[in-house]
């Protein structure tokens, strides 16, 4: 029975870059946080700490910022994509890369109605995130590309119940036929292909979802998410799988009643913790191997 | 020489209301964190233990949720009114209240390009502040309602400058004529009447601080924080005061020239900290008392 | 080609239970984090808003609370096991149970010198974790434990180089033979039985991290983390592997040569962002199976 | 009616300094978060965005760690002295300056029992604080400290109770005679000279103010504030006085009836929002004028 070197990878975590595109008076802005990790053969680094193999974190920085001017910086999954085969193709000792992309949006000022060329407010919504992993070489390369959102809290006054589910005698949960849904959506696909506009196809991920959860009539969260994946689906052929990780926001109902006051679902109290957390999948059933994909952080999250 | 109470208060903080009217099938939605402070005789609390004069701050927060409720929540300057108002006129030991709110404005999802009836989004941008103080008794009882935002992240890609500062023997910095500048913005304004359009006027004031941030080419944050403010004031004849605090939040140029590159204001690092911090106020030479206005919880923030 | 439903689970997140033991006049305290989560077949929920097999969250929270009673809560994996056991043996749709806990230490005040019975502070270092997952019934039932803790924050002030290592263009970092290492250390170790002294382990394991990054003289983060985790393994012969997070928290000298001065090595700029992370894992080469161990949050994480 | 500028300041904020003192193998370590704000002069710079008596923020921040090395930081009180009088004294334009600090406490790494030289895990109880004020210049020149702590949480499992208090129509409250009592507590405390054994002093106050948490028998958080406040000033002559914030974190007793369980103050729901929040200050009635000591961010926090 012997000791040995498990998986490991490394890299520089949240490169706080910003890309100015000024070719017209009407700039444009893309303020990303990027993260980089390689996986191949550093095992003399933990063995011995010999750092022949280890490209430095810091280099991966330079790289980072200087690719957002060399190759471009319009989409996190394109730009993902450049820095991941760089790291593969052109670093001896690094078999994968995985880059992890966040992605904050910027809305244009208006003066007297109109749109203003150079000046931004962050738009403070759902924080747009990508994650690609690149491994392999030559004709064995493999990519997948994962896009996705979180921090987007959407929430319905009405038009969800919960009712008819199980007891145990730890129940104590008195069933609803009207309540506050409200979430944290945290949402992320799969694409089978690269070749994507990548920007309509993330607007029109984020409408689909949005609207379906306005108009499903929920008799769970667990439902109304599994309609929001199907509809996004039925959609685009090239997305094989959704996974969406849902925090239950509860609005607990305030009583109201030792006041003399009737409360019709008007007054609430918006609670922190704990909080329900349904997390679920959906996916064709004929979807190409996910690989690692999914492995966030190395396995190391 | 003897040891004595000094100034003090107790509330309670945070309360998480979500007040949803429901009249229409076109829901509305008001969703704020209100924290109550009073002040007053409650000395026998502290010198003896003694709560005698002590309205349980688990009773201020039944009256701020019932409120809601009672009164209406439509804008957190009028409901902040009503409740200092409250604890002040009907709470015999309370000679004042102060009522701080923060609310976090929503937006209505699109379904088919029609704004939804009962489904939003947290908008996600500035935070909207109010600070009420209520002092006194009968005709000797006065008010001051602070309005305000904070974390407003706004920035613009060129139109600023510096340079021609002073320089020591410390001074490293290099003078530009064109950078980025971006802020998370706090302001505050003090009303001189409560016969206000609140939302009226709130729209109003982020739209010309907005605006006035874009249109003027700066020469330092200080210059445009003061036309910001002054733009304000010149529109709003109600608003005595405005001040403002403003993270001077650092967008490093990159440097590529290692790489071989030419970085045209193009890339650039947005750093953490440190960052410069401008705090600057405007207001009118008649302006009236300020009395304890901006006596920011109590002095013991 | 059809759609379907994937993975997925659902539990109640972060239910903040203190259990205080005062059956003596020295009480002591247990102040833990607990997230349930329940895997099995809820597919009825997902596609129909059927809630037929589905034991509501509030259940789940209401059982973490009452068992930190019935059972006990005096080590986390333990009471871990108990809580994961109950859901899979006791509520018939579940098949699977993840509970993942943190505990927040606290250690007694001092009064005249001595531990006081009944106040203490929190002691604000490390978070302690654990990870329990149950699976099956009967005899195919198998459980896994992983205990651990996160933002264990050491450094040193010498004793640590960095050089070596491979260049290509974009590397631009010196190399250095003296420098601050410091990171905010994430552990988590695989146990191979539950028949473990869990509390006098979790110190040990503390305490052999702690020491070994004080006295191996470091090559390297890798290095240091692999001796780390070496350690453990070589003194537990219950712990079957060992996963590891660490952030390089950046120290950089500051340049103070502008001012005249020499800086050996005395004064640093603390940065932010971006970090190094290194992420490693040291095991047994006959390890058994890990099954579902290290699949934090569903791999929804 | 005119419009004019009103109070401001700027400065830099959130200086992450580390310094090591390495003069013998036994290495110290003060790791700091220093914010200077600059007071003076600077109407030019708003009014007309003419900089030339603004001494950059970042020469600000060069100074202050340039300071690390030239007059050391062995207490926050002395080095943000240091730091205020230069800015006072060696800038034209600036008649006052406010220093903010916060400190973070490490402690050594036991290996083999005994204390590491080089090494150290981060304390992680409260952060100690300063904030240091000079005004004028030459005989006129003032000087006020504050010194103190925030985040220090305590708690206590009984001796605490809570009746007798003042009850209106929406007054629901239960008293009782055993609860939790547990606080975050920021303490802040008014020096009245320069001539201080800093260290030592805070450590005294630290330990005065616990102790008294631990042993007075509580009526209300009010009483344990004010008998902890007496005794540093009972304690020590040159505090003139004392300002505590205390959240009253609380820690509601779990229903377990439902399940058959008896709840003998063993199982308690640590909640998030709201919180109690009392406020309080004790100083002489001799006490000498406060000046702009407590004006926290030139009142723009």
């Amino acid at each position: 029975m012997s000791i040995i070197l498990g998986p490991h990878q490394y890299g520089k975590a949240e490169n706080r870059i910003v890309r100015i595109y000024r070719d017209s008076p009407r700039h444009e802005i893309h303020d990303v946080n990027v993260s980089t990790a390689l996986r191949g053969d550093f095992d003399a680094a933990h063995l011995r700490g010999d750092q022949g193999t280890v490209l430095p974190t810091d280099t991966q920085k330079q790289t980072a910022y200087s690719y957002a001017k060399e190759k471009g910086l319009l989409s996190i999954e394109s730009y993902g994509l450049e820095l991941a085969r760089h790291f593969v193709d052109d670093v001896e000792p690094v078999s994968g890369a995985r880059i992890e992309i966040e992605e904050f949006a910027w809305e244009r000022v208006l003066v007297d109605g109109s749109e203003h060329d150079f000046t931004f407010v962050r738009k403070g919504q759902e924080i747009r995130t990508a994650a690609i992993t690149v491994e392999g070489s030559g004709d064995a390369q493999r990519e997948w590309v994962i896009g996705g959102f979180k921090d987007l809290v959407i929430l319905k006054t009405t038009g969800s119940e919960f009712h008819g589910f199980l007891e145990d005698e730890y129940t104590l949960l008195q069933p609803t036929t009207d309540r506050i849904m409200a979430t944290s959506l945290v949402a992320q696909w799969r694409f089978t292909t690269t070749d994507v506009d990548w920007e309509a196809t993330y607007a029109g991920i984020k409408q689909i979802m949005v609207s379906t959860f306005a108009t499903v009539h929920s008799l769970a969260l667990q439902q109304t998410l599994y309609e929001m994946g199907k509809a996004v689906l039925e959609a685009y052929p090239f997305i094989a799988e959704i996974r969406m990780s849902a925090p239950n926001k509860h609005h607990f109902l305030y009583d109201l009643a030792p006041f003399g006051l009737t409360n019709d679902n008007e007054v609430f109290n918006a609670d922190d913790r704990p909080y329900g957390l349904i997390q679920a999948s959906v996916l064709r059933d004929d979807a190409p191997d996910a690989g690692p994909a999914w492995t966030i952080a190395g396995g190391f999250a």
